[in-house]
Order: C-alpha cells, then structure tokens, then sequence
C-alpha cells in the first residue's frame, strides 16, 4: 500500500502516538512526506511476509545527539547518501528499506527516503515505540550488527562505524555526531529479508496509520477521541491492550535537561468526576505512570499523554502546566518484552528500580483502579 | 639505509629533541622498535627523491585524545589494520609509509609499521616536529586531503572519517578517538609519490639519528654534548641554524592540564657564570622563549630544553623545579616557515600575539644577547 494525502495528518499523529512522549516534533516529518507527495513521489509499504528471505534490507534514520531525537529539520539528499554509501561499503543493492523506530520523525524518514529511492518500506521497525538511544533497537536485542554504521551530517562529511559490538557502535556514532553539531542522517543494520522476520516489531507503520485514522474517525462522527481510539486498539485484527488510564489536569511539572536528555515528571490531578492524582515520570520518553502512587504502567508499554478534548498527542516537550489531558496506556507485543528486551529497554534500562510488570497485569491489579476504560488483554 | 640496535638509543633521542617538549614517551617508541629488530624486522628508509611520483603512499600514526601526544603502549597489530583498511578502502596497494609527525613517539611509528610490512619509510614527515593536533601537519598546509581517515582502537573496532576538509576531519577523528577512550591507530593522507616531494618537511629522520648520534659522539669523547650539538647542527651537510639559548636551574615551573592539553611556563636563573632569567611558555611544546623578557625563539622554531649534563631532551611532562638545564633553540626549514605554514602553526594559531619572526633574527637582535653560543643561519 501507499500513503495519500488524506493519510497524511492520520500518519503522523499515530507516529507521535507511538513516540509516547518522544521521538522528535512529528510535524517536520509531516511536511518531508508532504514535500515528497508533491512532487509525485511515495513509498510503498510491504509487509515483513512479502520480503524475500534474501533480500537486502537497510534501516535509515536521523540521529541526534545525544538523543535519537531530532530538532532540526533534516536534509533529505543526506539520506539517500548515506544509503548510498551503505551500498557501496557492502558491494551491493539494497531491496527495502525498514525503520529504526516508529514513534515521533523516524516514523517518517524511511518512508522520504523509500519515496526517493523508490525502495519499498517494510511494515516495521526496531523499537515499536520511540526511545532515546540507537541500541535500543530489537535488531540489537535479537543478534543482529549496526555495523557499518554510516553518518552523514548537512555538509556532506562522513563517518562509517565498524564496531564489534552494538553499544560501541552507538558510542562512536554518538560521538561522532557531536563533532557534527548534533545531526546526522544514519543508516545502519544492513540485513538480510529473513533478519527482520524474526528481529522487527512487525506491523508498526500500519499501527501508526490507523492510530491515526481511528482519532480522525472519532472526531469527525463528534463522538470522543480518546474512547474512540482505546476501542479501536482493542477490537482491530491486530489487537493491543489499550486503556484509558486517567483524565485531569497537570497541576505540577518538572523538567530539566541533562547529559542531553529531558528527564522530568508531571502530576496530574482528577477532573471530570474521578479523584486522585497521577504522577508520570518521563526521560524523552514517558517512563512510568503511577496513580495514587501505584504503578500503573511501564516502559516498554506504552504511556501516551493526549490533549483532553481531541486526543492529540503530546510530547514531553509540548507539556505545560494546566494543561487538561488524558493519558492512554497501550500494551506492547511480545517481542519487546522478551527477557533479552527488558535488558535493554525495560525499567531497569532508565534507572527504574521495580521490575518490569506488563500494563494488563498492573492496571489490573492496581488497588486504585478507577480509570473509565477497562478492556481485555487480546493484545500481548 | 636500515637502523640497527646501536641507532635505537640515539634515533630515538633525537626524535625527542624534535619532539621540542612534545610529542609523548619517545622511549615507548624505542622498545616497541627493538621489539621489532629483535624479531628480525627493520624498516628501509628511502629520501623523498627516491619514491616514485605515481607511488602509493600512507601516513601512520598513534592518536591520543586530545592531543597527538599518547601516554598508552600502542598496540600494533591495531597500526596494521589502520592501513590494511585504508588500503581495502581505496582499492589499492601503498608502496610507502611516511610519518605525521618527527617528534616524539610517532617519529618511531611509522618505521615498526615498515618493519612489519615491509613497506620502506620515507625520510620526511608532515611536521618537522611534534604539534598536538593534526591539521597542523604540512600535508594540509599544501592542500592534500587527510580523509578517509581510518582509527582502530585496541579493540579493532573501526571509525573512518571523510570529510570535505581537514580541520572537520580532526574535528571527527578527535570526537571518535574520545570514545576509543582516548587513543587510536591511525592510517591518513594516502598521496602519490609527487606529493610529499612538495608537501612534506623533508629528511627528519636522517636529522633526528644525527641529533642523537652527535649527543652520543660528545659524551663519549668527554665533550661538552650541548655544544657537540649546536656545532654539529650548524655543520652538518643539511645545516640548520642552531644556539644554546641559555644554561640556568628551573626556579619556577607552572602546569595545568585544560581540554586536555599541559599549558604552563617555566622559569629558569642562569647559572655557570651568566645571568638573567629565561621564561618558557608551553602548550604540550614548548611555544616561545624569552630572555630577561625579551623574545629569543618562538614556534615553530624549535625550543629544546635539555638535561645541562647529558644534553638528553626533556619532555613537558618531565619538567621539575631545581632541573639544571640547558636551552637549544633550531630553525626550521622554510617550508615550514611560509605564511600559509605560520596560518596553522605559526605562534598565532597558539594564541600567542606577537608575529612570527625566525630565531636567527630574533637572537641576532635580542638586546640581552649573552648565551654561550653564537652561529650564521645556514638553515633556513
């Protein structure tokens, strides 16, 4: 399939949705994928399943430094070079293209760079979510190499990383990308087609799209976003654990940039009938979300924070005091919460201290269960 | 010609007196080479003139964060992959090796290099000396490109810089090697034959043995070895202008280390019959001497400081309060000397104010003329 325009909004929103929180301002991918539209260029998305086992598969990305995140707007030509350059390191043709992750502007770029190069984009990618770092990626949990890493910063310069290990293969390319004044266009985790079967969180881009689409939906027949979308999550042919987890106003926000990264917390207080109080701890990405002090959801599941009245996402960035919203816990699919998985971006991962409990178990459990929307587990 | 053991202490002596204070443990480099001659492997040296135009050439060298100057034992088999990489990179065969920098450690890199791989080494290098950062080398002053860039860490992990110039190309290479964790092989300037026949200083390593072996030659005829140098210097069939600057005691010795370079001073009081003070400023080398305040030699000319007995040269780092020492000052050849050359490593590009002016000039109209040692400018 291909996007339209009419997609285009439904896209990014599910892009942001996922981002739960970060990933980088979506709107910047919006207006390269519109830019591409225009001039009569777009990406055909494949399924993982339509991907021969010998294919040659690429992931592309923007990196910023130190987060995955970006704040520039990307130079797209970038890229392509960087594509290009993967090939000719490797002495071969690429066949598709997948992403590194679907959450925020990397949920945009393989698809600008697939319209460019005319390579399918493969319905998937590393993360299922945004996170803040490069080896958190399941390509990484599931065996698979980074190397070479190709980076090319806004003057065309270039650094190719060959490192023996993921985390290394970060560390140089983190570095690198500072000594490029914080961006590079990368591509990395050059496979084969059967290394994304069983690597990639499938399905991703799709999820995005009708993400999207189910907000847009329930926005047009005036009924409410938010119900809209938790329904549609839970009763879709792929299905996730989705729940609305509390409804309020943020009475109290702390945020501080450190070694790069947006830590901070905010606190919301019950409006619309329910009591209490949630508190959502966040770095980049919204980490934990407690109510009345009890987890009720944790990375890697989803803790999505959406404007109260028409479910927009909002990242932690975009995050004001008195703001009303409502906040939407989605499960994630077995392959990010794999053992291996939670090593790399379970609790633990951020410096949380409790293990990692999944959200239809927590939300569950919790003794102060009192969010409107309670559902099934048909998503894990 | 080959250097044999009985070279081994006087080459390497002399690549520390080039080293002008700079430039690392040159004695690292002596037991890595007699490592080498004890397996039964010593390099050829070949003059400039002797290499092909269309010759295939590399430079090699150790690269520590944030300078030149490595502290670690480099790891060799790491010096080999640099430029099997480099080679791999450009589809091509070197048929020659050449150093970055004279003085110091990597004055000895390239000849294990050769050692190992047969290559001959030639006799020229891309400072004249020892600086702590890699632009500062005369292949970029003649506009060659130092990219790709090839860094091998000790533990074979790769990062290959290309860059559109070669100040970015540090810049990335500096980045890189902070996360190797401060130190690297490194493999660059691959040129023709007929480029450093234009671009090179010329004759080093030749200059760098016979400044240890005239040191060598004094001490064992009971000589004076300071003056055995400056006369030899002076004399020699490719004479450089040479002074003994001043003989005094260190009184005074200031040092920081700040973004990871030795900045300080030291403060010497004439002994042995003279008087006056002499100050030295350096950063990692030594950059300019004065004489009872009045300037005597500034970079890049060189400001030796050695032991007043032994004449052996003293590092930066070896610097200590109540050292009896004795000041050489050498100038450099002119192509070291022109203005694009002072652009890049002239005393300016230290933050130093004053304009360049030779050491000839400078000594021939100190006011407070008075060292033991007078001599014509031959060299420059």
């Amino acid at each position: 399939m291909k996007l339209d325009f009419d997609d285009l909004h439904d896209y990014v929103r599910g892009a942001a949705f996922l981002g739960a929180g970060g990933g980088g301002d979506p709107y910047i991918g919006q207006l390269l994928l519109r830019q591409e539209m225009e001039d009569g260029r777009t990406a055909t998305i494949i399924d993982l399943d339509e991907l021969a086992d010998d294919a040659r598969v690429a992931t592309v990305a923007a990196m910023g430094a130190p987060t995955v995140m970006i704040e520039r707007f990307p130079k797209i030509a970038t890229l392509e070079t960087a594509l290009e350059t993967l090939q000719k390191r490797l002495g071969l043709k690429f066949d598709a293209l997948i992403g590194a992750e679907a959450g925020g502007i990397n949920g945009t770029l393989p698809l600008i760079a697939g319209a460019r190069t005319g390579l399918p984009v493969v319905d998937g990618d590393g993360m299922g979510r945004a996170f803040p770092e490069l080896q958190m990626v399941t390509y990484n949990i599931y065996g698979l190499s980074a190397s070479p890493v190709i980076l090319v910063d806004d003057h065309n310069n270039r650094v190719i990383v060959e490192a023996g290990d993921n985390k290394t293969a970060e560390d140089f390319a983190r570095a690198a990308i500072m000594a490029m004044h914080g961006e590079a266009q990368i591509a990395l985790y050059a496979m084969t087609g059967a290394e994304p079967k069983r690597a990639a969180v499938p399905r991703t881009l799709l999820l995005a799209l009708d993400i999207g689409r189910a907000i847009a939906s329930a926005r047009r027949s005036n009924s409410d976003p938010v119900v809209g979308l938790v329904d549609h999550l839970k009763n879709r042919a792929d299905p996730r654990f989705a729940v609305e987890l509390f409804h309020g106003k943020i009475v109290d926000l702390a945020r501080e940039t450190r070694a790069g990264f947006a830590f901070g917390r905010i606190r919301i207080e019950a409006i619309a009938g329910d009591a209490g109080v949630m508190d959502i701890a966040f770095q980049n990405e919204n980490l934990e979300a407690r109510r009345d002090g009890e987890l009720v959801a944790m990375v890697p599941d989803l803790i999505c924070v959406l404007d109260s009245e028409s479910a927009e996402p909002i990242t932690t960035e975009g995050l004001k005091y008195g703001q009303r919203v409502r906040i939407v816990g989605v499960g994630v699919p077995p392959i990010m919460r794999s053992d291996p998985a939670l090593a790399v971006f379970g609790p633990q991962a951020f410096g949380i201290e409790a293990d990692y409990r999944p959200i239809e178990e927590l939300f569950g459990q919790s003794p102060s269960r009192g969010a409107r929307q309670t559902c099934d587990d048909k998503g894990a």
